[in-house]
């Protein structure tokens, strides 16, 4: 084999994506090629892009599965809504949302950047003073990430929404929710959301590959005259080939759709609101763990508190990547670098996606192992039973096995 | 399932791509994610970047491997080269060159382009007259596909390069090879090419998916100083990452890379010019069976028959819809329907990818039954006789297996 | 890899079993081990051992699903209701009765064997003759294989039972199904078998490694005062083991047992008369395919024709051994070999299983080949034409696809 | 589906088998079938045959690789060494030792059986006394299970080896290494076992299907002489088909083989001392939680303590039987129940195959909920505590990973 020898044992896999993916989703996607212009091919697409629309609970929208990244769906979201020298209001709290603005930038739009202080999250009332002072209506675009992967803080999407409704701002709200869309709740058509987009290696829980972009009506309309060049990107070729029945513009990843159409089924029979429920108590889990330890959240603000990712300051005197880097090589345990600024600094841990409270004590458990072997010193176990404690109370018994 | 039934026994997938994925590649591919910024991953990453440049026959040059589709390497190729307005050499021979026409136009490019006929490649002849008119050498590329799908013609790509030698035209030589590298001869280096692009699901017979770039030094050089807006396909993120040893400017789809690896390794294994003789020979094989029965192949001139396709022209008072429909209804055979001006005039027989000799045969009888299913009487037997004496000749012994 | 590289392409699978294993078995069985006694496994099993009663035409009978092979069905069958020195009445006709003869006689049973000519099967009235001399009922069993795999020979079993009635002979009848249930019409119940069995890697188009046995109420009666021993395949242990609910006396092949499940779907969903009618088709394509060469058939009488496997005598200057070793060395076709008394004069095409028109005739296009590169004169594509012909005719349209 | 739905996340699987099998073993497995008969099948299972002794640590013995379970493992052993009437010296201490004399005496040999305690393991001054009485060698085998996995009693048997010696005493010694082989150090040359036999859904890490039998150079002496009937289990079956070089007495069972050539280069890449030095670790660690938990230990004495599987005693107020379908039903981990005896007053941790620390400590740390949940205070993070210190301290850094 042309293969690195992964060690005994299950890897841990603790990144905030990729994630785990289930045998289901593996199994579906394990099969041959077959000819996407048979009369078979479409009629599953028409049920798959309609069914997608249920993780961003929309109804309204129009959803795009492009063989692509999250970065691919920035490009898209961007080139398919605005014309070049358009303004954005954006925020740069992290990493991802750092690259996003630079993509920006390199599509010839005009980012208006409020700098955010890493941990934090966009203030609602500072975003009303700000979009107030825009009485033109230069921003033709308000762009956020819902979850900022990188401090793991969580923005308030409905509560932007209030401020430019209540402003009557006109701007196409644009939402970044790759790490959140099937993990946090996330609501398209009640929040007013023009363009979403997520990335099939979160909490979809599937392989890496899919760019998901989901349009309000109102962005659709706007498509019509943004002067963005775009092709493999653009809207338009895919809402010809759905009005054609072709349903795809290009040779679709047929693999990956069969993985989809596992992993949305999945979530349907568990139940959208369990899985956001899931979630939820892994993340709080997490968090009174890191309490227990006496360790900082990146995150300022349980507010903004991400429940998909937690991100971990350690001590000036240690190097997160030090911290890391043991638990991978000896627990098999995958956690995330810290990143941009927070390089060294932080490390997280990603709970996102087909995961459940076990495998979570379990990765505890080698954090605080890890921690104190690297000379962050905690107490062996105060984690685990931090986070135990909560998860034996909000746990509720696995539906199917009642 | 929420799944088509798919009909007994296998599906026989002769469409010029997607193609017979083998069972190595499947196994390869059926694996957990991982962090893809572990230290394992990069040095898996380095070995298959370098390894891909092979199946272009190219030491110099640089692959890019991109979790697109091949419509993406056109958008790649053009814009990390070329700047808006500039202008192109090209030639609309088949669907496919002109769907990457009105790529080029979208893009904001200026492609002058030479119409021929359906079933024709490339004169050099002409394509020197031509070239020659550009005295200031305002072409700034000549673009053009390798093998056009639709059509199955097959173009001189070393002539090509030839004339563009002689008459000292400096413009960069782009070739959409998506459906000839790893099935066709290519020689990236010798011939002078300046970018080329396949996918993964033609002749690598992988998922869909990955969109593979390989560019030389010159190409390199002019993404330096080309204008055009991109980000996604920026080759400038990909040598950020190739230098800083993280390999990947975002996600990889990591699945599909270690597909590639497999596919690759099979490639190797069996040697690349061993693959590129048995498509010639399966070729050969098809277009005698369609000489056998008396029908005409699209491609007007042998120097132009196509190695990975066939197309085969229908008599006029039969609909090719009906051939494939009814291939696929009775006999589980997926055949390619005729594109564009050829819509109900051709159907195409994909022989591509990981396929050997008696599928074909089985391919061939099928289609013999159901031609004379639909009106079109053809001897049977005719084709299956004509292919298969070909191929007991010109078969070689499996290696391994002597 | 530690393993032997297996040529271009797919290889053509046409041995009589192992047999081609359907994507869907196939993705159902690559899932994770899981404690069988769990609450879930029990409710699994309980349909899936009343099911599998279907492909035996049963409803009174008893199944029982052991991970062994057709050679551990047999010891299994005479066992459980034979007791030692007990009397059979049998008949050697082929390789496969010739071994289950061999096993009666080492479980210490005394066979009264019948010698037949292979390529023949049980005639009637002599078997008639024969049960008649037995007025004191010294026969505690007729033994009969139901398809002699190694000449292609289908005994009529419900003749058979209808001679035994006739004489009011009591003797159990217990079969050999092994490359019948699943591809040939088999009539447990209404033709009074009292033991059928068979194995996962037949017909069912699954991996080897169950054995698969089904008892009448008469047999299952017979079994309790049966004096043979037997522990691992003691119908007693899993009779309690079906009463308690645990449905297993050992752990399972719990992988093979959802391939099963699979297997079973797939025939209920394509009907399994459809599949029995797609085994008739194929086997009589492939017989006129051989008298289309000019060679003879094993089987000596049409009213013995097998629909799983057809096997052919060679002329006596060509070794039959060189055909399948041509077939496999050139083309990647397996095909079967001369066992027993016809090594090196017969070979054998298996059409068995998860299989189609296509593949068939990509087989037999084979054949035609190396028969001639061996030196067998027959006229190139004379079978594809025959075998052609008949199933363009007999095909109906794939159900799903209608 | 036709499934049960399995609850989000992974199985916890910590049944002492079946055991959770690693990707590269479900990837090997995941292949068509092909002709066993095929030059290359002898070559790759004479390989395979050859190294599968090295987990026995034997050189001297021969393997069979047998499409059967455990059980039938046993059943091999007793009939290819021993004549019906045979006396055994034997000894019953918990569920499968049980078992296994049922097999004796329904197989008609004549079981002297020691009835140990559960909990206890076979005192080597006793065994020494016993079979010290035997001056007439009547006992013509020694059975022991090396692992008992209902009690997690581990035997001591080189000690009975050496006892064996001493008395120059001729019986032949088996041993069931069902839950020892691969998981616990095992010699069979260098203890003189004459038998010893696994199943793959033990330590090896492969699913159910496959008993393996390896047999000293003496039992397959003895196996000349030995009169029990015998045919699916018969040596000297398998015995000509490795001098024929055919390798099968009949189809193997092709995935599962390959299958176990994945397993053993697992095994081999990780070092099989390796592999029973992780064994010890998580065995220690686990028993370290059990006694944190203020618990007994089925087990009574370190000296028989087993490192695949911990047996924990409740208190008698608690049904165990509650703690395994509470762990089931809310945290999807799969604990062992109590057999037999031991119904309703234990429960058992597996811990064994591929494995690794966080995956145990996720699953201590579930005990300690589920044991709360039912009424059993034990200190929450007691168990995970005193593991983890352990595993801290024990374990190293992943060899591929310096």
């Amino acid at each position: 084999m042309a293969e690195y020898f992964p060690g005994p044992g299950r890897n841990h896999l603790f990144v905030p994506g990729p994630t785990n993916i289930p045998e289901r989703v593996m199994q579906a996607m394990s099969r041959q090629n077959e000819d996407h212009r048979s009369p078979a091919f479409p009629v599953f697409s028409k049920g798959l892009v309609e069914d997608t629309k249920r993780i961003f609970k929309s109804t309204k929208g129009t959803c795009f599965i492009i063989p692509t990244t999250g970065s691919g769906g920035w490009e898209c979201a961007l080139t398919n809504t605005l014309s070049p020298g358009d303004k954005i209001l954006t925020y740069r709290l992290g990493q991802f949302s750092a690259l996003w603005i630079d993509r920006m930038r390199r599509l010839n739009f005009q980012p208006d950047v409020v700098e955010l202080q890493w941990g934090t999250g966009v203030d609602l009332q500072q975003f009303r003073l700000k979009l107030a002072t825009d009485r033109t209506h230069l921003y033709k675009a308000v762009c956020v990430v819902h979850n900022e992967t990188s401090t793991a803080v969580t923005n308030d999407i409905a509560g932007m929404r209030r401020v430019m409704d209540t402003l009557g701002h006109p701007a196409l709200l644009l939402v970044d929710a790759v790490s959140s869309i099937g993990g946090l709740d996330f609501r398209m058509d009640e929040w007013g959301v023009d363009v979403a987009l997520t990335g099939s290696q979160k909490a979809l829980s599937m392989p890496c590959g899919l760019g998901i972009v989901c349009a309000s009506p109102k962005a659709i309309e706007a498509s019509k005259s943004a002067k963005s060049l775009r092709c493999f990107f653009d809207w338009a070729d895919y809402l010809k080939s759905y009005k054609s029945g072709a349903w795809w513009p290009y040779t679709p990843a047929i693999q990956l759709l069969y993985g989809l159409r596992a992993a949305l089924d999945m979530i349907f029979e568990e139940g959208l609101d369990n899985v956001i429920a899931r979630h939820r108590r892994l993340g709080e889990a997490t968090r009174l763990a890191v309490k227990a330890w006496g360790l900082k959240l990146c995150t300022t603000n349980p507010a903004w508190y991400s429940d998909t990712v937690t991100s971990v300051m350690v001590p000036p005197h240690v190097d997160s990547g030090k911290v890391v880097k043991l638990a991978w090589k000896k627990y098999n345990l995958s956690l995330g670098i810290g990143l941009g600024d927070l390089a060294g600094k932080a490390f997280r841990i990603g709970h996102i996606g087909h995961l459940n409270e076990l495998q979570l004590l379990g990765a505890l458990a080698g954090v605080e192992l890890v921690l104190n072997e690297v000379g962050v010193q905690v107490p062996v176990g105060s984690g685990v039973v931090a986070a135990g404690s909560h998860l034996s109370k909000s746990t509720p018994l696995i539906v199917s096995r009642l």
